[in-house]
């Protein structure tokens, strides 16, 4: 892969991540990230939050079992990934565009925490992180616009129809 | 300013740059770039394009003025910004958000191109990249919804009520 | 901090890392880490090896007992910073100069790994990554000539005197 | 190429970019660029510039005659690449390593610069920036190494034997 814009945030979870699997089997997580930057207000010298950037994480392959394992809502992470454009039909027909991170790499951020790190034997980890192109065939949210999606056979809450972010 | 989110895109230009004056006659230029990644298709074995990105980039500062002499659409640039997400109605009332990039440095790109440099004298240049914050006050396109503000004369054309890309 | 080279790396610690204290208190981390590209040869059609990058890391703050807690020798991790340039003078009055990384954030790569997450109360975390600036004496590094300071009891076992990484 | 540790630089030139070109015709420039962080001192509530990073760059291809003709030292810059770690031999035989840009992408900044681009033709500028691996018989500077190279107003000035930065 060449050009593609690559972007590294720190934030933190806005929910627990939420890992399918392809009808072939293969793993994906979605999560979404918030990362608050911080501003020095000048009228009180007191620094303070700015708007936060919500963004859309997909992570493919054996890995993203064990961020599946690993990472609850509210957890700061280190993520690496490209930037995405993706358009969509809303069910009124209209047309939207999103910007998502494919990411490539992630931990738990360790500024205010700590880790007990377990190695995966490679054996059960797979290469991680392949990226599929293309193929609505792979995409285990592909399905999500028939009625009956669900997420456990509750209201349809797939990613595709919630809004951008 | 902490924790913001940098990035770097290469891309090119969609449109010539748009330079406005915030009433306190600070500049300020906006454009769209295209990034589009490319990557081998394994069954065919060639190098094809991905789906290009879109992002809409602001400037603020003096050196809005150097971007809107010096670059055109279909220039190939290097930007450097921060992502930063704005939410805004539209006329129909519903809530939209957008990701921009708050540009920090940018210039046309040497692969392909040949640039003459020229050196602004630092009192004409000024400070460059300041970035005000709050305040529509200092927004030259907060007037776009007025009818008399331009750009063909035709009803919002301003970037706020655009579609996001 | 304006104008900083700020830069994600992701690799393998190549040791331990080393914790230590400024005779104030605060806590600073060290550790080496090591990236390995990868890249397509032509000849053979396989993904092969490039030569690895090696990167002295240094993270000051509350933050680093957490790392020094949290990882080991071996361990993948994903690290944003800023880039360093460092010059000192070797025992034979050499001039040197090094290419550090000043840690901003770092977390355990979950590519090949899981990690329990604990977050740390805030009280016990303080604010960190805070960078002092200048000041041999917040350097606890600096007294490593002293031959009581420690690192297998061998005189000048200090980062400054070691190879460029 | 998988795992390089890319990067974007923006600093001035030290010195005119210096184009060499391999026996089998192809065109590589070689500058240094200084980036020079600046910091709030709290003492005396001003701006201050920290220590310059000085990075040496190496951009391979067609585009590298472009570098070479738009670019003097002073200009302003932003670069993105992906750093590599070098070892070279000192005439004393004493092993050293050092880290430099590969550059994926070059542009004049226009923060204190116009700049008058000039597109070329694709025929006349090739690929661009295409990175050959291994390979002394490709390195314009593997004839650095002798004896008359000097640099002092001699000719041929090779980066091999300068110190690092």
């Amino acid at each position: 892969m060449a050009g593609d814009t690559t972007i590294t945030v720190v934030g933190n979870l806005t929910d627990d991540p939420e890992l399918r699997f392809t009808p072939a089997g293969k793993p994906v997580a979605k999560w979404r990230i918030a990362s608050t930057p911080r501003f020095m207000d000048r009228a009180s010298g007191e620094w303070k939050d700015g708007e936060p950037l919500f963004l859309a994480c997909t992570y493919w392959g054996q890995s993203a079992e064990n961020v599946a394992e690993s990472l609850q809502r509210g957890h700061r992470v280190i993520v690496q990934g490209r930037l995405r454009q993706r358009s969509y039909e809303t069910r009124e027909g209209e047309k939207r565009t999103v910007i998502e991170l494919e990411v490539d790499e992630i931990g738990p951020s360790l500024r205010y925490a700590t880790a007990k790190v377990q190695k995966m034997s490679r054996a059960s980890s797979g290469a991680g992180g392949g990226v599929p192109r293309g193929g609505a065939d792979d995409d285990p949210w592909a399905t999500s616009a028939s009625p009956a999606h669900g997420r456990s056979g509750t209201s349809g809450s797939g990613f595709d129809e919630e809004p951008p972010f």
